[in-house]
C-alpha cells in the first residue's frame, strides 16, 4: 500500500455564480490547484470528476471537464456519491495511485445548482433517496434531517437554541472565509426567528444550494516529494453505505450508523483515535447534523454533542475546532464540490497557512462528508 | 501491483424488461454471479455500481442497489462513463483491490431504458455530448456515428453492403445467445432495405436501447485462488478520453484516436500485441463502429477493416473471432451494463464454457468499450 499525498489545492468562490458554467467553475478550481502545486497540466495523468447528477444539463461531465482542463486524451472518471461525491473521489484517486495505475490525479468536485428553482432542487434531492418507496411520498432533504432533529430532541433534550449555536459558530468563521457564500455573522435570535422550513429546522439551520468547485491534486509518495516540500498525507480513509429508506432498516434516528462505520475504518487505517484529531470538517448540511456528527465521530459521547458545542470546545482554541472555514452553512453546498472543499480547508490548516483561523500545532485533520440522507458517508484523515 | 481476477460472472436477459426495476435487474445479475463464484454476500466487501444517468428516475443508484443486493453498510461507488460505464467500473475495482483497500468487489452494470421513448433517449444521449457547443444543435448518437461512416466510405471505399455484413455476422451469433435481445439471424438484404436512421446507417446497422444488467465478481490474487480454480486474470487495462465535440480537436473521423490510445495502454500493461488476442468483444454500437474498431485495435491496418470482415477472419474459426456472443447489435445496449456484458462473454471463452461458440484454445481475450461518441474508451485484456 503506497503512501499518497495531497500536493495542491484550489477552490472557487462558492455562491450564485451566474458568471461561470460548470466547466468554467471546474477550471477555476483546477488552475488554482495547479498554481498551488506549481505544476502544469502535462504533470497530471488523469482526472476524477465528481458532480452529482441532474443539476446541470451536461450528462457524464468528466469528458467535457477533462477536455476543458486540457487533460484529453488522459483517462478521466465520473465518480458520484450525492453530497459526498468528491470525498469518494479522493478514495478513488488514492486507489488509482496506490495501485500504481496512475501517479498524479486531479480530483475535481464541481456543481452548478442555482439555475434551477429551489423546488426543482428539492425534487432532485429527494430522488437521490429511494424513488420506489420514499421520494414519491414527498420527502425532501430538510424533512429527512428534521426527523433526525426531532428524534435527538426527544431522546436527549436537545433544543432549537442548541442547534442555532451551530449556525452562529459557523457563520462567525464563514465571515473570515473569502470563498464562502455567506460572509456575515449571525445571531442566535436571527436563526431562531428565521422562517420555518421543516419543523424544527428553520432557514438558517439549513445550508444553501450553491455553485462552486474545489480541486485536489493527489500524488504518489515518490511524485509528492518531488512536487512539494509540504505534502499533506492521506492517513486514513473510511467509506460506508446505509439503507436508503428511513422507513427501512435504519435503526434509531438519533445517530448516523453510516458515519460511525466510516469513522471506524478511517481511524483504524490511520491508527488513530478521535482524541488525536486536531481540527475537523464535518457535514453541517443542517445545524443538527453537526451535533450528531460530533457524537458519531467520537468527539462527544452519545447525547453529549450539544454539551461539547456549548463548552466552545469546537471553536478555535477549543479541544477540537470544527468547521472553522464556516462549514456548509456559511460556504454554501455545491454538492459535488463540498467534499473537496472540506479537504482543502484541512490542507490549509496542516500546512499552517490558515491565517486568522489557524489551529496551533495542527497535525491531524479529519473530514466527514455525508451523501444524501446518509446513504453514503466518507471519513478522511489527513496528516502533515 | 497485485494481480486481480474475475472469479464470478452474472448476466440478466437483455431486452424490454417491463417485469423488473433497476434494482431487480441488478439483483438478477449479481445473484447469478454469486452462484457462479459459489459465494454469498458476506464474502463481498464493496460494490461498484455502473449506470449511465437520467434513464431512470433513481439518482445516485449505488445506494439503493447496494442495499437491495444486501451489501449495506459496505462501501459502494457510483461510476459512470456513458456506454463504457461498467468497463470503467472494472478499472476502478482493479485499483481498489490492487491498492489493498478492498479484497472482493462486485462490479454491477445496470440500465433501464425502455420506459423512455426513443426520442427522449436520443435527447439524453446527445447530452452525454457537449451541451454547450454540440447537442443544442440537434446531434444524435446515430448522426455522430454516421459522420464516421461517411468519412470511412469516402476515404477507403467502404460500402453499405460491407457494413451490413457486420450485422449479419453478429446476428448469426446472437441467435445462439439466450440472453440476447434479438435471437434471429438476418440477411444482408434485410439490413440494406431497413428504414434509414442517419444516412448511411439504417435501422439494422444500429444497436437497440435495452434494459439489462451484468455483474463481475473481482478479487485479489489471494482471494481468487481460494474462491475458484478457474480465475480469469485482468492482464491489461487501458483507458483514454477524447475531446467531446466533433467540431473540436478530434482529427479525421476515419478512426477513433481514443480507442488507439486505450489499446496502446492495455497492450503495454499486458505485454501483448494485437496478434496475441484469441477472441475479442468490440463496441458495435453501429455496424461501422465494429469496422473502425478492427483497425483501431490493430486487428487490421487502416482501411483494411472491411477486408478482414469479408475474409471471415472475425468469425468463429477465423484468426480473431469478434462479438461471437452477438455484440451490442444482437444483445441490445443497456448502456451501463454493456462493458460488463462483454467481459462476461470473454470469461466464458477463457474458461472454455462457451459451448457452440467456443474458440478453440482461447487464452487471451480483449474487450473494447466506447463511451458516448468516443469521449471515453476502455480496453481490457483478460487471460486464463
Amino acid at each position: 500500500m503506497g503512501r499518497v499525498a495531497i500536493v495542491g489545492i484550489g477552490h472557487s468562490k462558492f455562491g450564485k455564480r451566474s458568471d461561470a458554467s460548470l466547466r468554467e467553475l471546474a477550471f477555476e478550481a483546477y488552475s488554482s490547484a495547479l498554481d498551488d502545486a506549481e505544476l502544469e497540466s502535462p504533470a497530471i495523468d488523469g482526472s476524477v470528476v465528481c458532480s452529482a447528477t441532474h443539476y446541470d444539463k451536461q450528462r457524464s461531465p468528466a469528458g467535457v471537464v477533462s477536455e476543458y482542463l486540457g487533460l484529453s486524451p488522459k483517462p478521466t472518471f465520473n465518480v458520484e456519491a450525492a453530497c459526498a461525491s468528491s470525498a469518494v473521489g479522493l478514495r478513488i484517486a488514492w486507489s488509482l495511485i496506490s495501485s500504481r495505475l496512475h501517479d498524479v490525479i486531479a480530483v475535481v468536485g464541481v456543481q452548478k445548482m442555482t439555475e434551477l428553482s429551489s423546488g426543482e432542487i428539492q425534487e432532485l434531492m429527494g430522488r437521490a433517496g429511494d424513488v420506489m418507496w420514499e421520494s414519491p411520498f414527498g420527502t425532501s432533504m430538510p424533512a429527512y434531517y428534521a426527523m433526525y432533529a426531532n428524534a435527538h430532541m426527544a431522546k436527549y433534550g436537545t433544543t432549537e437554541e442548541d442547534m442555532a449555536l451551530v449556525t452562529v459558530k459557523n457563520r462567525k468563521y464563514g465571515a473570515k472565509n473569502p470563498q464562502a457564500m455567506f460572509q456575515k455573522p449571525i445571531t442566535a435570535e436571527e436563526v431562531l426567528s428565521s422562517r420555518p422550513v421543516a419543523k424544527p429546522l428553520k432557514l438558517y439551520d439549513c445550508c444553501a444550494n450553491a455553485d462552486g468547485a474545489a480541486c485536489l491534486i493527489v500524488a504518489s509518495s515518490e511524485k509528492a516529494k518531488k512536487i512539494t516540500d509540504k505534502p499533506v498525507w492521506v492517513a486514513g480513509l473510511g467509506l460506508a453505505s446505509s439503507p436508503m429508506s428511513l422507513a427501512g432498516r435504519r435503526g434509531p434516528l438519533t445517530s448516523f450508523e453510516v458515519t460511525k462505520n466510516a469513522a471506524r475504518s478511517a481511524y483504524e487505517m490511520a491508527r488513530l483515535n478521535p482524541t488525536d484529531v486536531d481540527v475537523a470538517e464535518v457535514h453541517d448540511s443542517f445545524s443538527i447534523t453537526e451535533i450528531l456528527n460530533y457524537e458519531d465521530l467520537g468527539f462527544a459521547r452519545p447525547g453529549k454533542g450539544t454539551k461539547l458545542l456549548k463548552s466552545k470546545e469546537t471553536e478555535l482554541g477549543g479541544k477540537i475546532p470544527v468547521n472553522i472555514d464556516g462549514g456548509l452553512i456559511s460556504k454554501g453546498h455545491p454538492v459535488g464540490a463540498t467534499g473537496a472543499s472540506q479537504l482543502t480547508c484541512l490542507v490549509h490548516q496542516l500546512r499552517k497557512e490558515a491565517g486568522d483561523v489557524q489551529v496551533d500545532g495542527a497535525k491531524i485533520g479529519l473530514a466527514q462528508n455525508i451523501g444524501g440522507i446518509g446513504m453514503y458517508c466518507s471519513v478522511a484523515v489527513l496528516r502533515s
